[in-house]
């Protein structure tokens, strides 16, 4: 089986995702600036939001275009990784509402951990389908930022249950570590 | 005519109903975990599509990889299934907000059946056109579980008369015989 | 220009839009199978608008599957009959929600109309950028289906000013002349 | 990389915005032909909207086309301009609810702006990596309208502080320009 059609459900699952979130965004009924400023808490947490699923899609993006095929084993590993991505709305706009308290931002914590192992578990099926030597293992290599966002993910986790600003910090340097390009292993993919 | 377009637009509506579905999980107001706990009916329900609607787009993948090519009869078959499916998220909110009672249980299980029914005459159409010598023939062989589910169906349907999570464990075992994989037919098919 | 693009394009519009009417379709909070009595309006209006983008869906499949290539032209034509098809989902529901009164049903003929005329518009700039010896201009012929449902259109329309349900069966027949296959054409096409 | 999954994800998000649009289109409860007047307002910026996705849609079709492969640059940099789009919807509703007052519409004129931006940054990492002799530096030449929209944004804000009806025709002017057919840029591209 080739990897087209993974490709197409993929970026259509997550396309839908990151941009139904933007129905959160309510207009205010009323026309003065000031009227946007409830709206703050919000779009932070829609462009957290944003910002991961647009991570999720390039890392996706540069796993299946360094792979050959795919099995059944890889297309449920696929589809649970989109499960919890699809959670990610539901929390972002709890988050968003509650203006970032304790208990949704621990639920977006959670959702982000275990999206991270869904991915995690899609590069093991991968790669045990790929085989040691092939491409794909050569251009992961230890995969070293995925094993160290899922620390990081379960250190703000706990850091959260302090005060929910510090496990969102947290996610936030989860965020800026794969946003900071990472050009050995790009060329090394490409 | 080639399969590519019918693969992209049942992608998309498959991929657009997976995830509207979420837009049904309402933020609670609160901000305690246990202002979560309402939504745990309507989390179960969309669990289930979730992977019903996985399980549809990993078959409709094998399928139509198997196909050559398509006519305005596969095209109208196809579009007859979607239709089934699109009324998912439907029963899905209705079951899972009326914490599974007896009709919308019953109506879930219907459209189950129905969206089997419409993937059968999608097979049938798809037999018709490349003949019983075809590797699609091949691929496919008696289709057990096709015909097995829709037995599984009708009884699950009557048994949610007498209690509905009956029924719906019912619906939940398909689901599993599904999941479970059916390496034979995946080497076939690959 | 390659012509995959548009068809991605369209394919994702017409996916979104025969999907997102399903939303319309609003649960009832009670749980007894009368409570569903009050949903067959919107179910019937559902049902016809998505035979109807379906229709839209098969027919640009088989026009662009005997295109060669696109140009400005082409995709501003599509992007006309996509906007037209956009509205589809709003007069769908005011139809639904207002059981079939006369202005409901006069808006969604208007907009049945004018997609079949951006429809007619598109196949014109193919036309123009293929030629009249084009395998296109073989394909699409003389265009009888094409034009004759403008003219129904436009008796429905105003048969609806007489009662609405008489303008409706007159878009209901119209739908039905295009389910009946048309062997010739698809040969041609194909 | 080559830039096939790229085009599909813009192609998935540009569609969805472009359709839940219409979701704020909410049929009236009167069955009158009157009842429909306050829905002019919301309907003419979704007329705005849809247009403006649709040149961005054709505009990123004609760039990518003429482009051979992406990098991880390229890819954040397609991923910054949608996320701007995707508030296009957002501001299109308030603009419609409040009457396109002051604010609304000079929200609506920063996100236009915004786009125009990061449009040009795409463009720049676009001919970054394909260099000054591509054919793709070539297609895009000067880069006149895209220049010349960011100006024209910036003086229809200025205006919309006097009126933002002024401001508004501004934004219209901008479409018109666009959607003028530009030959010899597309023959080049072509």
């Amino acid at each position: 089986m080739k990897t087209s059609r993974l490709e197409a459900f993929s970026d259509g699952v997550i396309a839908i995702l990151i941009t139904i979130m933007v129905l959160e965004l309510r207009p205010p009924h009323d026309v003065t600036l000031e009227s946007l400023r409830p709206l703050i808490p919000v779009l932070i947490g829609y462009l957290l939001s944003f910002v991961f699923l647009g991570i999720y899609w390039v890392n996706h993006h540069h796993l299946i275009h360094a792979s050959q095929h795919v099995n059944g084993r890889v297309l449920w590993a696929n589809i649970h990784l989109l499960f919890w991505l699809s959670l990610i709305p539901f929390a972002t706009a709890w988050m968003g509402e509650t203006h970032f308290s304790k208990w949704p931002v621990v639920l977006y914590g959670v959702l982000l951990l275990f999206a991270a192992v869904s991915y995690y578990l899609l590069v093991r099926a991968l790669l045990t389908l790929h085989g040691p030597e092939s491409l794909l293992a050569d251009a992961l290599g230890a995969d070293f930022k995925g094993k160290i966002s899922i620390v990081f993910y379960l250190v703000s986790l706990a850091l959260a249950f302090i005060h929910p600003w510090i496990g969102f910090i947290g996610y936030v340097l989860v965020a800026i570590m794969w946003l900071i390009p990472d050009r050995r292993i790009e060329r090394k993919i490409n």
